[in-house]
């Protein structure tokens, strides 16, 4: 197995250069802000693959014109609490943040508001969201399509995105702060596994003539297995169809932009916030501590609930610092002197 | 393994003779009509557990007076798109019918609209409710609480309802119906293969010792597992926790009145109901064909999508009649000539 060296840095070195790195390519001051925090957020929670990792494909999206560094976008309350957002190929942290603005303050007066996104970029991870919408005291359902890597339950071929489902729910302790794709694994696993050297689980994935494979290289032109069997499959389709029909965007293989350097993204993201019952969060953090303290099935891993792993991993990296593999982070670097070579959109 | 005797009905024959029953029970015709509908639908989609089996206990239900056959509930908008319910303790397909019908006719104009229930007798079938929002054009995501009877992943004591999710999309063809419980297999299940003398599948639950076992009859008394590991378990808790908080209702081994005679409902309903864009429909039908017409792994069972198969199952069924088991069938009659015993409620 291949061990590639890693550079340990601190949060605030990472969040300064991959500011840096946007600001030189054309983002503005608070759009560079925004999405560097997003990034950083996924290497905090221990998901590399929407981490820094990703921040070399925004410049190189920005060079082909596929990615807008200035836009906010443009919304449109169609319906008192349904909110339109049109991306305009800006960076997707600064389009769902925009929309999750507006649709919080909407909400505390309609009980329910909802906004559906399209032309917008990779909007990392979920869990961002649903925590930061959980900590302002209300809930939050989150939804995004992704290309077509999943092949469905009793099929070959891969036909559904990733489409992850997140939810955030207030409570007086941490947030339930919930967020899973509905593939087995994700594809940045594959790509890890294959690059390591190192064999897939049974029942992660097939090759690209959808036979079964243990090898990473193999699967990475092949698909993902739904995870959870049938259910998680019909759990994928149905994010799929859903997603699509609020946003008017793409479905299946027709999705694209958020794993490659040159196509708009065709891709929709769903927001909904609604306001919670008062009590709730006491409740809830009852109920939290009353399953974090039942019987474990191995005493020495105590019962955990969505959330808890990932605040502990977010909590030691931001006193131990980020792991960021040398190549990215001389290439961070790189890029942060290289002249700005911002495209106009296509 | 035991066989039991079956005899086939007619719908019309199974649903008169339900009504009747209810109306005996003190169900005014309406309510009467509609609770019927919603069993008849459990049997139809091959789903016996939430069909007319359970139509002596919510007779018993009524008797204890925890059940109110009569009330339509009361119902208030706290926000213009967030319409609160107290069920008054009602039938289950009452409540839930009433509420839909609102926030459908309310998102029409607000974009989007959500119910949240308390006081309400069990729901029955999901897929029934997404199946008629999704039919009239709309989308549904909804779910409800039940009794805890799912163990943490990683835990050995119930602590989770089986609380299901459910999606409804509209589609030129059949609309998307997903609906699914978040634990491996349901109770039901469990006491059919008891009642069966079958023994279980690895993984499906512990006993009440929290041992995993492949013994139906002590697993009875433990917990189900979750499905699809730690995501299906963090689904589970998620939802648990959203509909909570939506509803002000009761979390984990709080939660009573589904499975039990004597003990008013505490469980929660969330439905949230939202306009799609033009074009969606059409859009959604063809990416279904796409994903039925790709690679099977098994070219003699091909790709199917959520609801395509409890829609077949459905139409044969209406077409040959319903299996209802002897016992069942002869306790129906008895039920619908014995003396109304209608209790006032607790």
């Amino acid at each position: 197995m291949m061990v590639r060296p890693e550079i340990t840095v601190s949060v605030q070195e990472a969040r300064t250069l991959a500011i840096k790195v946007l600001q030189d390519h054309g983002a503005p001051s608070r759009g560079a802000q925004l999405q560097a925090d997003l990034l950083i957020e996924g290497d905090l929670r221990g998901h590399p693959s929407h981490g820094l990792l990703r921040l070399p494909r925004l410049v190189r999206r920005i060079a082909a014109g596929v990615l807008d560094p200035v836009t906010e976008g443009r919304s449109t309350w169609t319906h008192s609490a349904l909110l339109e957002v049109d991306g305009e190929h800006g960076f997707g942290a600064v389009i769902a943040h925009n929309a999750l603005a507006e649709i919080t303050e909407r909400a505390a007066s309609t009980g329910v508001a909802a906004a559906v996104i399209k032309n917008n970029n990779h909007i990392g991870m979920l869990a961002h969201y649903a925590e930061k919408v959980a900590s302002g005291g209300q809930v939050l359902i989150a939804s995004t399509t992704s290309e077509a890597l999943v092949h469905p339950w009793g099929g070959r071929r891969a036909m559904v995105g990733t489409n992850p489902i997140a939810v955030g729910v207030p409570s007086a302790g941490d947030p339930v702060v919930f967020d899973m794709a509905t593939g087995a694994v994700s594809m940045g696993k594959i790509h890890a596994y294959a690059a390591a050297g190192r064999p897939l689980e049974a029942g992660w994935a097939v090759d690209a003539d959808g036979r079964p494979t243990l090898e990473a290289e193999r699967a990475k032109d092949g698909a993902i297995a739904p995870f959870g069997g049938a259910k998680g499959y019909g759990l994928g389709i149905a994010l799929e169809a859903l997603v699509a029909a609020l946003t008017q965007t793409a479905l299946g293989r027709d999705v694209r932009g958020t794993l490659d350097d040159d196509h708009f993204s065709t891709k929709g993201d769903v927001f909904i916030v609604a306001q919670v019952q008062r009590g709730a969060p006491h409740a809830v953090a009852a109920y939290l501590d009353d399953v974090r303290n039942s019987p474990s099935a191995d005493p020495r891993t105590p019962v955990s609930v969505p959330g808890d792993r990932s605040a502990a991993r977010r909590r030691r990296a931001l006193i131990d610092g980020l792991s960021i593999p040398d190549a990215l982070w001389a290439e961070l670097h790189t890029l942060a002197s290289a002249p700005a070579s911002k495209g106009s959109l296509k």
